[in-house]
């Protein structure tokens, strides 16, 4: 299988909002398919910070993630890698794909002079988790949210 | 004691990164004040989507944070506030400080359109875990980091 990496296009979005409600924590706060992800999308498309990935195969849309590059004073100096909404096809699970766009996000984020990333997983993934120690991240945080 | 929130300034640089390095956690990766928290700080000032945010009493630097308001396609199209590196002066703990900025931080996150605050605290902070809770935030993810 051949993967190719793009930015998102907004004829993408429908495919990438089926993408990211397919899951059984996220299904529910998703949302179907409308103006809200429409506005969304131009913010993310608008801000230089952020990027909205597809990974293609054959044509089809099998994966996505949102990148944000977040420059800041912590850490020496250091700009940081936020990596959000990761979601790969069900149907194609178990190929490698995440490990691809994982690499893939770890690479954007050093092309732009981040040397950490970081993300989140809720607690309700322990699968998640695994993958990601697997690729090398420590589960060093807590990750918390509140409603504004 | 009434405090001041303002956008950080050049000047308030060098405190800033101490009041970022003084704390068990943080010390040895803060680095100590020079070119490259410069850049950092050039870089935050540069970007629309993040906010650097010092909390002033008598015309002291007593707090810091780092806001980030992030768009996105999850949560029906939300755009986030992400908070990053709050720190308090250890010698003015205890009198709300804390509370008073994250009630900053979430005014600016509103009127910026989010819908969510996030952040993540390392798992040897406990203390942080039940401010953070205490505020409202829901502890619901784990925080993976890697460097890049």
């Amino acid at each position: 299988m051949t993967l190719i990496f793009r930015e998102a296009v907004r004829g993408d979005l429908e495919r990438i909002v089926e993408l990211i409600a397919d899951d059984a924590v996220a299904a529910t706060r998703t949302g179907t398919y409308g103006a809200p992800h429409l506005a969304g999308f131009e913010a993310v498309a608008a801000s230089p910070d952020n990027e909205l990935v597809v990974a293609e195969s054959d044509g089809e849309v099998v994966g996505v993630m949102q990148l944000t590059f977040i420059p800041g004073i912590s850490r020496n100096g250091a700009a940081r890698l936020l990596v959000e909404a990761v979601r790969v096809d069900k149907a194609q699970r178990g190929q490698g794909i995440g490990r691809l766009m994982m690499e893939h996000a770890h690479e954007r984020g050093r092309a732009r002079g981040c040397v950490l990333a970081q993300l989140t997983s809720d607690k309700q993934r322990p699968e998640a988790h695994r993958f990601y120690r697997n690729l090398g991240y420590e589960q060093s945080h807590e990750g918390f949210k509140l409603p504004l």
